[in-house]
């Protein structure tokens, strides 16, 4: 047992080590919110080590000064022995949604909540013989916001809001639109949704807005995927009449049962719900809008549009206030979308001076950007949804009954699986893919050109399904479906062209401007592998760079983070702006090398060892 | 016989004296456009007359300057002996809607034609691989309008309209926002409506938008008037539930018509109508709109808006292009509206810097506004829609088959009248209500109380039903109907109570200011009541003050015009906008004196005779 000390209230408790942090400060009676549901995103669980050791899983959304002055995320770290931290006592009110990176104004990311709906609680003075001020002009002296433009249905219902509490209303107002008046005030049942739209998976955030705060948290798969994997077979899809309107409504029938879901648990309104923004790629966006993506399929890969305005609810199909604003984050072109903006805003890539740094989002499509504060250039690859549970015969989303962790026994060859949540395992998500990997490579089951090897599996890990040789995972009474969990050679070559591409856009992107691996200062990986995604495996087979560890910060879903920040923060939406402005895209398939590099990287780690310096000398 | 000259041309013509000056130049085979179909509010008749004589009927909207250089409207002009006029050769792209009153930066007001929403056509460079710009973008930098927003239909619509003539496209924009994009040039199709909606009529002009011209105009009765002719009992009827949707259905059953009519005789596509701007008192806009006109009958009188923000027409429910903005003349309280702002603009009223000037519309509800160019005054009477062909039982709006004219035969006592159109008489227009109050009392036929007397009116001539005693206008073989158009003592005594109504308010708002008669410069005169408003029996009969004749400027349908000169210019909706700022609201009814003013003027002329100087001496 260790000892845990939270200052300032100088409480202790006594708990395991590898406790999570969070979990000891429950413990203790000490309050520690995290409403992202220990994403790693939000930053509301910081604190400061004084003294001792933790071990810090991830650094999420803290960026280096935070690092380094001691600052680590409760749901992120574990104590690694007796601990002293100190809890930051912040105005509540103060807290916002965090954007990473360092301010040019010298105040803290969370200062300052400013949803991009927002409602204010007015006192309308009464109407009066000695002027003739209309409803709606008395509503907008009390506002203080000039003239207001609206639609009717609010017009509608004003003179009745403004008589009923003695002139005391709530109007939600959003870029000089009055968008609801409602009698009292409602300030508090202000909620947002911030939205990701994967190719494979969605997820939305219920927000609360007034505080910025994280209330609740889901995802699912995107409804899209029965009707093609990958974004270019969604296109291909659509080119038949009315099935563009088929999957716009399967993806608005993925959201809007995420966000009623949301709504339920957590006892809000659908129509209390005031403002969404969404991060997408290209085509989720197009296909959300129910814009033609054919374009994005032929040269010269010319979206309709890369920047949305922002549409009323309504329009969008998004079961909310109806005149509530959806606003998207701008993408760069047809390949760099919405979510890549989106995430970088979560990542210190796009202000850090020293150096570059590259950002990496592992999903469907795979994209890269390289840069700093003054250039930012992106690239996309054809990753597939290989690490988001789709592709691979026993894949699954990083949710409940998922495989997370993978060790594999070197001398009976089996493998030991945890399941988040505990229980029976349903599937493999991305973080067992890859340690399945890792494991299985370093025990020479696997070899490095993805082939199982007969001869080191066991006879009960074989199975043979004609000419398909498989690996059980899981087996049969350990499965949640009664089903053994096997990964075949199908699935593996799968897993090695999605790792291939990712690298290979890497290293070609930074070869592109004259860089390498070694120039690299920071590499931010975002991504819905799970709650932990293993770096040390993850360089074993070739995922990612083979550079010091320190270099890596994973920050998990950062398109989903990225949204939270749009919906919540004006200088998160100006500074996504600024970013797509600045950001240049390179047409990979153009270069003659790409080939080449991504056939080379279809290796356990690459083709080329020396690419790997580290994992030489036979290490584990 | 008299000669007319038209230069430049130097062409000349045989008419008969008292030929309008338009037919003239018609029979000479010179182009005089004139648009507004000879209401005097276009301008663009207007000739000089460089020698001999023209009998000016109204100036309609030309200015004092104007005037004073021997400019005249050929609509609303006669030949009263041998003249030469000047036709002026502007080049017809720089001409556009008149807009009255001096310009601050010297250019005449009909230069450059802005309308609310307006069509460019657009070479969008093609997309290329060499950047990665949307259709959106592309269209943006062509347009260089900055960023556009816009709804998802035009976003729908987009890809294919920019790929289907070589990127030769034409956008419709209103207020930063792009409502429609179709491929080629398609700007010479775009239309406007300009709308008057009155209590009693609605009046719509269909505009060709790239040149502000008037192509077509139409009048109807207000649906609503078979639920309450006056304002008051329009919202009485209001408030039973069901009751303010069917009196909004009314009046759009009206507009659309209108417009549908006008679209139809003039080939014009609704969906080619991009916007349409509205002028009506604050009640009627309130009903247009569905919004509860209960406050403006109930103290303090407080409408739900005065001045609406433009909405797009599928909201307001008008059946043009559904995207395309509806704007709104601002009002000033809930009984000076937008119909009074808009035809302000017609008038040089607000410009004028000498002295002070009345503007009256007379409408169902009479308004009246008092001041220059440095302050302003308006209130309301409510005056009834006598003069507008509705509350009297004879009574028809100014249309064909309506009696504008009215003689009395002295002898006989019979009366000789002039019908609109020719023909057999449907009723009595306010024109000739005026006429025939006037020559009813000159001939001693009406004494000043507006009673018959049946000793000085021929026995044919008198129709008795119960206790009313009535006299017979237009016998039954006259009549369109096969009835005769008798006028009763209910309806002479609506008429007194309606041309008090606008004289005592206009005095009264005088003497509020300290102001009298004698010190307004120019009174320029609004109102429905056709072509003709004679002038000498308006004052006869004390609607309108006994003021030297050379200070009446009549306006015609001034709302109507105004509505007009929103819909195309700029400068216009500036200045209605600074207009509605500038004018301050005078309640009538809680002055004490009104009534007493009221009262002393339900009599022809008035009680008070000295008020009437040039009537005394037994003048006809």
């Amino acid at each position: 047992m260790t000892t845990v000390t939270f200052l300032p209230a100088g409480r202790t408790v006594q708990v395991d080590e590898g406790t999570a942090l969070l979990d000891a400060a429950t413990t203790a009676g000490v309050l520690v919110e995290a409403p992202c549901g220990g994403e790693g995103t939000c930053g509301e669980c910081r604190l400061r080590v004084e003294a001792g050791a933790v071990e810090q899983v991830r650094a999420g959304c803290l960026s280096n000064e935070e690092l380094e002055e001691g600052w680590v995320l409760a749901c992120s770290s574990r104590v690694a022995g007796d601990v002293t931290v100190t809890v930051p006592e912040e105005p509540e009110e103060a807290r916002g949604p965090r954007v990473a990176g360092r301010e040019v104004d010298g105040r803290p990311a969370e200062a300052g909540i400013e949803p991009f709906a927002r409602r204010v609680a007015l006192d309308v003075e009464p109407p009066s013989l000695e002027n003739s001020f209309s409803d709606l002009e008395r509503l907008e002296r009390a506002a203080d916001a000039g003239t207001l433009g609206c639609g009717l249905q609010v017009l509608r219902e004003l003179a009745a809001a403004l008589r009923s509490e003695d002139g005391r209303v709530t109007a939600t107002i959003s870029g000089g639109r009055l968008l609801r008046v409602q009698a009292g005030d409602t300030v508090r049942s202000s909620h947002g949704v911030a939205v990701d739209i994967g190719t494979t998976t969605c997820a939305v955030h219920l927000v609360e807005l007034a505080r910025g705060r994280i209330v609740g948290t889901a995802a699912d798969y995107n409804g899209q995927i029965a009707r093609g994997l990958d974004i270019i077979s969604r296109i291909n899809y659509a080119r038949t009449p009315g099935r563009l309107d088929e999957l716009r409504g399967l993806v608005l029938g993925t959201l809007n049962g995420l966000v009623g879901g949301l709504c339920r648990s957590h006892q809000v309104e659908p129509g209390d719900v005031d403002g969404a923004s969404v991060a997408g790629n290209t085509t989720m966006v197009h296909l959300l809008l129910g814009l033609d993506p054919e374009q994005i399929r032929l040269e010269p890969y010319t979206p309709t549009v890369n920047r949305p305005p922002a549409l009323p609810a309504r329009e969008v199909g998004l079961e909310i206030l109806p005149a509530a604003p959806v606003c998207f984050a701008p993408g760069v072109g047809s390949y760099v979308g919405g979510d890549i903006t989106a995430g970088l805003l979560t990542s210190s890539l796009a202000t850090d001076d020293e150096g570059v740094a590259l950002f990496l989002d592992i999903g469907t499509n795979g994209e890269v950007v390289v840069g700093n504060n003054e250039w930012l250039m992106a690239c996309a690859a054809s990753a597939g949804p290989a690490f988001e549970g789709s592709g691979v015969s026993c894949g699954v989303r990083a949710a409940s009954g998922a495989v997370e962790r993978v060790v594999v026994d070197g001398a009976s060859g089996r493998a030991r699986v945890s399941v988040i949540g505990g229980g029976k395992a349903r599937g493999i998500c991305g973080s067992g893919m890859i340690d399945l990997l890792a494991e299985l490579a370093a025990h020479g089951l696997l070899d490095p050109s993805g082939k199982l090897n007969p001869d080191r599996c066991p006879a009960d890990r074989l199975r043979r399904d004609g000419r398909t040789l498989g690996y059980v995972v899981v087996d049969e009474g350990d499965s949640a479906t009664g089903e053994a969990l096997v990964i075949d050679e199908n699935d593996l070559q799968n897993l090695l062209r999605t790792k291939a591409a990712i690298y290979s856009a890497c290293s070609l992107m930074l070869r592109s401007v004259g860089l390498g691996f070694d120039d690299v200062t920071r590499v931010h990986v975002a991504g819905a592998f799970g709650r932990y995604l293993d770096l040390e495996r993850s360089i074993r087979i070739g995922l990612l760079p083979d550079v010091p560890r320190d270099r890596f910060v994973y920050l998990g879903n950062a398109a989903l983070a990225g949204a939270h920040a749009l919906l919540t923060s004006a200088r998160a939406r100006d500074k996504v702006a600024e970013l797509a402005d600045r950001m240049t895209y390179l047409e990979l398939n153009v270069d003659p090398s790409y080939m080449d590099e991504y056939m080379a990287a279809l290796f356990l780690p690459h083709t080329d060892l020396d690419r790997f310096p580290s994992l030489k000398g036979g290490k584990e």
